[in-house]
C-alpha cells in the first residue's frame, strides 16, 4: 500500500513504533542472563514487528476509540499496540504455512532461524529447526497480545469485552485460513461464494471491523457506535482485501515486502483471477489454469496471467468494485451521530484505503 | 500415569469429561451450514480432547480454588475446563515440533488430517496440508482457552489476575519448549541444570503451579495462600516431570499413548539418562550415547539403554528423588493454614502424583 500522506495514520505509526520499541527493550532487561534464549526470541521478534508495517490496525483501534467518545491517548496507544503483537501471531503461522521466504522486506521468522543454524546443522535439520522454533515464536506473540491488552488501565469490565471481541473475529479468521490453506492445497474446490467468505472472514472482519470495535467497547462504546462501525467496516474490508489481491500480482515487492508470484503459486483463486476465468477465451483460461498452483512459474508466464487480467477487464472491474464499497463506507459515517473528529479520522481512513493501489 | 484410586479426582474427571462433551456439541449447533470446515474442525478437536487425560489440571485449579476459600463448585468446574483446550493446544503443536504419530492412543491432529487427504494428495502434500492445519487446529484450542475463562461467571478482576497467572507460567513453559527443542536438535549443549530448568519451566509450574494457583487467584485468595501453593507446587512439580520420564522409557506405550522409544529418539536428556551416563562404564556410556537421538533406533537397542538406566542405579536414583520431592511438598502443606478440605486433596494429590509410576 503506497502512503497517501495521510498524517494521522503517520503520527501514530511513529508513536506505535516508538513504543513497540520500548517494549521490547524492557522486556530484554526483565529477562536474567540464565535465560539467553528468552533474550535471543525476544530480539528476533522485536527485529520482524519493527520491520515495517503501516499499524493500520492499531491506528484503527484508537479511532474506535475516539468515535465512541475516548479520551485517553496514551491508555489507547498502549492497548493498541497488542494488536501489532496478534498480527505478528498471525504472519508468522501464515508464513511457516505458506513455505515463504520473505515478509516485509526481510527474511520471514522460520527462514531466519534456519538460516542461522545452516552451518551447525544439516539442511533439512536446520529447516526443521526453523519451523519449530517459529510456531514457538508466534505462540509468545499471542501471549503478548494478551498480557498487553489485559495490563492497559481500561475498567476490567471494558477491556475483557474488548478482548472476547478480538477472539471472535480471531476465530473467523482462523477458519477463513483453513479454507485458504484447503484451497491453496487443491483439496477443496473453490467458488467465489468462498472467497468472499474468506475475505469476509480473513480480512473484512479482522482488519478493519475488529480493531474499531474493539477500540469503541474500550471507550465504554455502546450498541449504536458498535452497528455503525459494523456497517462501516464490512465495505471497507472487502475493499481492503481486494486491494491486496491486486498488490498481489501487480505490486512492486520491493515495496510491498512480498513476492508477485506467490498467490499464483498457492493458487489462490482470488477475485481477480475468478474473473479473469469467467472473462477469459480458451486460450487464456488454458494459461491461467496452467498457471494456478504452479510453484515453479516462470517470470514470463506471471506478465502473461498479468496480461490477461488486464485485457479481460478484471483488474478494471476490482478497481471499481474497491471505490464504489469505500463510497458505501463513507456514506455511513456521515450519516452517523459520530463526532466530526470521529468522521473526519473514518472519512480519511476509507480514502486511504481506496486509493493505496493506485 | 497408573491410576491409583483417587476418587476426588476420578469423580472431577468424570464430570469435565462431560461438560466438555457438552460444550464442543454446544458450539457444533452453533455453526451454521455454511461453515462445514468449521464443524469438520470441532469434531476433530472433541474427539482429541475426550480422548483422554487425567484431567489433572482442571482438578488442580478446584484444589487451588477449595484452598483459598472457593464455594462455587459448578463455576470452578467451568473455568477449569479451560486448561484442557489450553493443554491440547500445547500439544497439538508439540506433537507437531516433535513429529510424533501417537497422543493419547490415537493419531495425533497431523496424523489424522494427513490419513484423511492421502487419497486425494500427494504423500507429501497431504503431510504438509496435515501440518498447516493443525498449527490453526491448535490456535482455535488456544482461543477456546480465553474464551472459557473469559466467560466464567467470577468477578472481573479475579478472572484477569488468574488469566495474567497462566499466560506467564504459559511464556515460561513456551521457553522450556524451546530449549527442549534446541537440545532436541542439538543445536544446543544441555546440561543437568539446564534439564532443571526445562523441568521447572515446562512442567513444574505449568502442571502443578498455575492451575492451583490460578484456582486460588478465582476464589479471591491472597498472597498467604499463593506462597504455600508454590512451595508445595516446586518440588511436586519436579515430581512430576521426572515420572513423565520415567514414563517415557519403562510406560507401557497402550496405557501412557506414547511410545516408550520417542524420548530417545528425539534425543531428550532426561535425569534418567544424565544420571546413567555420570554413573556409566566404558561400554554402557557409548551404548547410550549411540542411542541418544538415534531415529531409526532398535526395539533391542531400547531394551539395553533400560537396563542400563536400571544397572548404574539412575532408575533408583530417580525414584528415590520423587519420593523425598513429595514428602517436601506435604510438609508444607501440613504445615499451612488450609482448612481440613484442601488439605486433604492436596496430600493425596501429592501421593497420587508419587505413586503414579510404579
Amino acid at each position: 500500500m503506497k502512503n497517501q500522506n495521510f498524517t494521522e495514520l503517520e503520527q501514530y505509526a511513529r508513536k506505535t513504533n516508538r513504543d513497540l520499541a520500548r517494549l521490547f527493550s524492557k522486556k530484554q532487561k526483565n529477562f536474567g542472563r540464565d535465560l539467553p534464549l528468552a533474550r535471543m526470541t525476544n530480539g528476533i521478534i522485536k527485529a520482524f514487528v519493527l520491520r515495517g508495517g503501516k499499524r493500520i490496525r492499531p491506528f484503527l483501534m484508537y479511532c474506535g476509540y475516539v468515535c465512541a467518545g475516548g479520551k485517553d491517548n496514551s491508555q489507547i496507544l498502549r492497548a493498541s499496540l497488542s494488536l501489532e503483537l496478534l498480527h505478528s501471531f498471525l504472519l508468522i503461522h501464515d508464513d511457516i504455512v505458506d513455505r515463504s521466504d520473505v515478509r516485509r522486506g526481510g527474511p520471514t521468522i522460520h527462514k531466519k532461524i534456519e538460516k542461522k543454524y545452516r552451518g551447525k546443522l544439516s539442511i533439512k535439520e536446520a529447516e526443521e529447526l526453523g519451523k519449530s522454533l517459529a510456531i514457538w515464536i508466534g505462540n509468545i506473540c499471542f501471549l503478548d497480545f494478551y498480557r498487553l491488552m489485559l495490563e492497559s488501565e481500561f475498567s476490567d469490565a471494558q477491556k475483557q469485552k474488548a478482548v472476547s471481541k478480538i477472539n471472535k473475529s480471531l476465530e473467523s479468521a482462523v477458519y477463513g485460513q483453513l479454507i485458504d490453506i484447503l484451497a491453496g492445497a487443491k483439496a477443496m474446490r473453490v467458488t467465489e461464494r468462498d472467497i468472499d467468505i474468506i475475505q469476509e472472514l480473513k480480512t473484512g472482519k479482522y482488519t478493519i471491523e475488529m480493531p474499531l470495535e474493539a477500540g469503541a467497547l474500550l471507550a465504554g462504546g455502546g450498541k449504536r457506535d458498535i452497528k455503525i462501525l459494523m456497517s462501516y467496516s464490512r465495505p471497507l474490508g472487502k475493499a481492503f482485501q481486494i486491494n491486496d489481491d491486486i498488490l498481489g500480482l501487480f505490486g512492486d515487492p520491493k515495496k510491498t515486502g512480498k513476492p508477485n508470484d506467490s498467490d499464483l503459486k498457492l493458487g489462490k483463486k482470488t477475485l481477480l483471477i475468478v474473473k479473469a476465468l469467467q472473462r477469459a477465451n480458451k486460450s487464456q483460461k488454458k494459461t491461467i489454469i496452467k498457471c494456478l498452483g504452479e510453484k515453479n512459474i516462470s517470470k514470463g508466464d506471471v506478465v502473461k496471467v498479468k496480461k490477461i487480467v488486464v485485457q479481460t477487464g478484471s483488474l478494471d472491474y476490482s478497481m471499481k468494485k474497491i471505490a464504489s464499497l469505500v463510497e458505501r463506507a463513507k456514506e455511513t459515517i456521515r450519516k452517523s451521530h459520530f463526532a466530526n473528529r470521529g468522521k473526519d479520522l473514518l472519512i480519511k481512513t476509507a480514502d486511504f484505503i481506496g486509493k493505496s493501489s493506485h
